[in-house]
């Protein structure tokens, strides 16, 4: 099957590098609206402009929308699924509802499959969550972030006056997760959940005091949260904190009868991106099948069976 | 929706318990071949004869087949397909095939449905390798089970000249977990994995020397595993080894390009049967509806999509 990459961030790059995973998968080429002398070529796929995407209509399967949650996907998206069968993983919780219904219009006009927040979170979360409901009828559910970068929060602290670079980490709160991974049934607010703890560069001779009040003040990104500052120099920045390590987990307890169970996925990561970019290539595969056999609209998760995702000749295996 | 329990051993009894966490599922009796007098009936749910269970056909939209993998499974579940939509755990790892074969001919020419090994090895550990293998495609996955107790072993156990009771707990070898766990991608065969604990109420006198010969040295059982024999008392036998805990684990890892990337999947189960009975319970909701839009023979877990199996309400909010 052909394939093409829609954006060329750090998603895009990933899934780049990581399509040499799947042997039956082809790239036809990288999607862009940057001009090709801006950006480096990492890994030699050929780059397109995004303009012309439509011309490829005949030769793309399936559309890896690589594209930011906050400000592309919500319009590149349903435009995409117009014309292309396609894959996202918009990740804005609140805001999935209004980006499925309006993917699906343009999808069943188009008699063509999206499949929307496919990443780990929403995504694989979402089907950890879905089980854990299924068989703990009674059960509650909990889902931790980290330790890893959230990008929005680094941005915000980014935006501060005397600030040269900043990284927001979201940590667990390590009680939280025992409590929880205990079976305790905790009520826990998401401010109860995790910290956040940042990294800042700061400008020779900057306020660090009022740069870090003016951090742990602002609303909805920490004022909220239990939140701890570091200063640190470039040299250290650049050294420690900009790798992409992520990971999470989801933990189900249910005590019906007064009978324990506690079900736990969880996930360790090197690379945010990357691990997203395998995501999307596998389920890539699933939406072109799934579209060959009639189906259209737009889809998450939920609606994809395991059997759709793995060879067939694995399916008496991995039973 | 009505269901029916088949057998009433420990799974079917928890069964029976574990339905009134499903508000939506009404219980019409339990099947079983034993005598009414020879059982306790614990929860109160009507007993009927399994022979005249033929006659409930209008009456039952899925059967629970709660009998024994080892040698009822194989011949009841065919035989109950024939008339009925049902859901089974059966655990014999290498008889899946010829058990969803025999299933599906039977289910097929009657226009049933019938899910097969649908507890949580096989069942949900199943469907965690399926998600593992589908987004690492070049990794690798562990399975570990317990700490928790093994009937098969257990039973093995008792048959030994002097031993008046006995149970057999697996036990994953730690430094094997913390290996898997740890992306450091050992090679282990299942020995390697599980060591086997053994507690044992002798007769008094007996060779005990000669009891735990037997053990270790037992082909198939216990030759190949680090197995630890201790001899106790009845009293701390009934007090301390009659629960029904269990739990276990699926790692996958993946270090494509270099890249590590974790997954990890596990329980931690007060009561194994309950927990079975819970997942049985779940997936028959799925059965009945996908029976309904004409849906016939043998599926497993894999066929199921995560939106069949949670309330549609709920879509959304999981996501």
């Amino acid at each position: 099957m052909k394939i093409a990459i829609a954006g060329y961030g750090a998603l895009g790059a990933a899934t780049e590098r990581a399509v040499s995973n799947y042997p039956d998968i082809e790239l036809l080429g990288i999607f862009t609206r940057r001009s090709k002398t801006d950006i480096p070529n990492t890994y030699s796929a050929s780059l397109y402009s995004f303009d012309s995407i439509e011309k490829y209509k005949g030769d793309i399967d399936v559309i890896i929308n690589c594209m930011g949650s906050a400000y592309d996907l919500p319009k590149i998206t349903p435009y995409l699924a117009n014309s292309f069968n396609l894959v996202d993983s918009f990740d804005t919780h609140k805001l999935i509802r209004s980006h499925f219904e309006k993917t699906d219009v343009a999808a069943k006009s188009a008699g063509k499959l999206a499949l929307v927040c496919a990443g780990w979170d929403p995504g694989l979360f979402s089907i950890a969550r879905a089980y854990m409901r299924a068989v703990l009828p009674n059960g509650v559910n909990y889902t931790f972030w980290g330790e890893g970068v959230s990008r929005g929060h680094s941005n915000a602290v980014k935006q501060i006056a005397g600030v040269i670079d900043a990284v927001q980490y979201t940590v667990p709160v390590s009680s939280a997760v025992y409590s929880a991974s205990n079976g305790e049934f905790p009520t826990l607010k998401d401010t109860d959940m995790h910290k956040r703890v940042c990294y800042i560069v700061a400008e020779p001779g900057a306020d660090v005091e009022r740069i870090e009040r003016e951090i742990k003040t602002m609303p909805n990104y920490f004022e909220e949260y239990n939140t701890e500052v570091h200063f640190i120099d470039y040299e250290s920045f650049l050294s420690e904190h900009t790798g992409a390590k992520h990971g999470g987990s989801v933990i189900g307890c249910d005590k019906s009868d007064n009978i324990n169970s506690l079900m736990e996925f969880s996930l360790k990561l090197d690379s945010n991106p990357y691990f997203t970019a395998q995501i999307l290539l596998s389920f890539s595969r699933a939406v072109k099948q799934m579209n060959d056999t009639g189906k259209c609209g737009c889809i998450t998760v939920f609606d994809i069976k395991p059997r759709d995702l793995i060879p067939d000749g694995d399916y008496f295996s991995l039973i």
